[in-house]
């Protein structure tokens, strides 16, 4: 039984002042959840101090959705959990026109089916970028 | 570069009265948290209404965990995510104890890798269950 799909997003080569950038990331998750139609319950954001990067996670009521950042690796990983169908977001455009990302992977997971089913998109931009 | 683990686990077959118990949720999430060492930030915890299920999320110093569950389809699944390295929760005996799970996935996700690499461990009850 297939209870949802969660989205597991990698973005590589991004600018280190964007993923300390706990406003943009905010930004970031209201066009997710505008763009999808999604209600948030209620959310968790934690900066880490000094350099450190972003840690947030928002409820929704079709699931979740959460992101933490790793400015000394450019890096910014994503989980978005919807719990009823969606179409595809497109985070390509979005996280490399939020955070400069150059390098961004996109995996489908089915929740709750015990013989697993991934499927890996690769969407790397034209500038290629480290793998 | 790899900056963290996550552990996707689906459990089926479990009983619905656990998988509304947002308690007994709670418990074993802190059962986790203790038996790995991990520190909680903060958390968000949502029981929906009348015979529906629980959302749980606790952002921790070392990423996150959270859980869904959906009493209507005997489904419970959990996410836990450590930017640093952790052993593997013995999810299999834990669940079964917990929430009577009879079939249960666990599937490693190395996160911010952008080839993916999966590493799926079909842990069966010797009662097996369904697919």
């Amino acid at each position: 039984m297939i209870v949802g799909t969660e989205w597991l997003v990698e973005a590589v080569g991004c600018n280190a002042v964007g993923l300390r950038d706990e406003a943009r990331l905010r930004q970031l998750f209201d066009r997710v959840i505008n763009d999808l139609g999604l209600k948030a319950i209620d959310s968790v954001w934690h900066k880490f101090p000094g350099e450190g990067g972003v840690t947030g996670m928002v409820a929704l009521t079709e699931s979740h959705l959460a992101c933490h950042t790793y400015p000394e690796h450019g890096t910014a990983t994503f989980n978005l959990y919807c719990c009823q169908s969606r179409p595809e977001w497109d985070w390509e455009s979005n996280l490399r026109n939020a955070l400069g990302a150059q390098n961004i992977t996109v995996t489908r997971f089915e929740r709750g089916y015990v013989d697993q089913n991934f499927e890996t998109q690769n969407q790397r931009s034209a500038a290629g970028g480290e793998a």
